[in-house]
């Protein structure tokens, strides 16, 4: 197979997933109250549904369900532990746009959601969103084996809280000089471990997600956990990269924001040219940690140079 | 026992489950990271603490173990339900108090956490406590069945969310007349579905959880939710009474501001007369719904008249 034919076979499946993510929250989310909910305020769930549907490209979920293919787990099960992670993904980029956090007004081209709502609906939005996300995760329908489920559970939770992607967003405001009278210098290792936190986490958990719902064993959970790790790490890089040289209207959002804010980034740090084949490297590295599955990682391997490459 | 008696013995449960938890909830917001965090950034995790730790009644742990203790649960297990549900309150907190929710300054006589710290940083701490209750109900440690921790993640997840918790916050924001052009005005049974979502679902779980941990048969579990959801209802009349006549010295935060904030609250449609004499009436009725325990439910039963009567 050519390169070019797992790129489009690549966008293909993303595409898929996203539009069967997008069907299976648009469900989650109606408007009947589940068992045990009282009822399911209308400008709440309005809201809830403003921050998770109809946008993004949805690569965390295709990777939960490209992972857990590789173990033959029916797509209904990975689909359901991908909707639980787009919900946590969805909830930090509405608390993280808040004017307290990164003060943003545009995301994914359309007004943030305390923009579009009020930053009260906002806090509560995100907080519905990362409570929502484990009762997905908990439901027997994610999967019939309650282990499982725990597992999923837990993954979830070390990956988003304080020792992963809140934590992260904690050590970015602190690399801003929010809490110090003059900006610390970060050097690479600090902006490394702010970025695994950051972003890292939860590209790192869609994979183990997967070995997870396909009862791995120790190697190919280690494999994928290697791959996630990896390719999280590039995603940030090519996400810095573009941030300096992509513009707004492809972006969809604000850029040249962290150059301006003075963000601790790899890229500056490094310069784009070394940056860039830092990225490439671990693309290669990413490839590399698949080596076990074979052919079947095919599509895992188009994510990553998916990553690589993306212009947007 | 003489209904003295049972109040002292009552306390003295109370003062030993709320340092128990103090102890747990110190012991997990350690420095050290847990498997599968990177790091716990220290800022963050001191405002968790701050958030978290050295005060409260500890009301909704007490309930955890002593429901749990019907079934002779062992009290290092409920002890970590309790501990999650407490964090899941304290996280609610934080949030409310935000500028951009409740605008509170003052919280158990010391500054709310944005005040001590900052905004972002309270928006943090809130996500990440909650996402910490979720990490606490997974663990091994909780339960050794992996269905009981399921169950009790998805039990939270519905007691917090937009069913429950965070969607009677946003009715009771609605309520305030903040998202239209003039206040609504809201019937009794209106504002006991608000309350029964903003206060009463964890006041509910924390008696249902208890049923959980304990395997509880269906008459039994029915029996405690019904005592937790009247519970619940008298707490949040009494909480509304203490507003309307309670000084801030005991209370610990502002009074008399639902008042000022013309919120709706069943003692400003009943009149305090009114409402007191529904609050002994549910009282007892939380009593009666204790009736297939016997004499082993004496501190819940105490645990009913506790909140009819707190003068804080």
């Amino acid at each position: 197979m050519a390169a070019n034919d797992g790129g489009a076979q690549f966008e293909a499946h993303l595409s898929e997933i996203a539009a069967s993510t997008e069907t299976l929250l648009d469900r989650l989310l109606g408007p009947s109250p589940a068992a045990g909910e009282r009822a399911r305020p209308e400008r709440l769930l309005k809201a809830m549904r403003y921050a998770s549907l109809g946008g993004g490209k949805r690569f965390r979920p295709f990777l939960v369900v490209e992972s857990a293919a590789l173990f033959a787990v029916p797509q209904e099960r990975s689909l359901m532990a991908a909707a639980a992670l787009e919900c946590v993904h969805c909830y930090s980029l509405v608390h993280d746009d808040m004017p307290a956090m990164d003060n943003d007004d545009l995301r994914r081209g359309r007004p943030t959601l305390h923009r579009a709502f009020d930053e009260a609906t906002a806090i509560l939005v995100g907080d519905s969103l990362l409570t929502f996300a484990f009762d997905i995760l908990a439901r027997p329908e994610t999967h019939p084996d309650p282990a499982i489920r725990s597992a999923l559970v837990l993954g979830l939770a070390r990956a988003a809280g304080l020792g992963g992607m809140a934590g992260g967003q904690m050590l970015d405001l602190a690399a801003e000089g929010r809490f110090a009278a003059t900006q610390p210098q970060l050097d690479l290792p600090d902006v490394e471990q702010l970025q695994a936190m950051k972003t890292g986490a939860l590209l790192r958990y869609a994979c183990v997600a997967g070995a997870i719902l396909g009862s791995a064993d120790g190697r190919k959970r280690t494999a994928l956990d290697r791959f996630g790790a990896t390719i999280g790490e590039a995603f940030q890089i090519a996400d810095d990269i573009l941030d300096v040289e992509g513009d707004v209207a492809t972006v969809g959002k604000a850029t040249r924001k962290d150059a301006d804010a003075r963000k601790a980034t790899a890229v500056g740090i490094l310069g784009v040219a070394q940056a860039k084949k830092k990225l490439f490297g671990l693309i290669e590295q990413a490839e590399a940690a698949l080596a076990p599955f074979g052919r079947d990682a095919a599509l895992l391997q188009a994510a990553a140079r998916f990553v690589a490459e993306r212009r947007a």
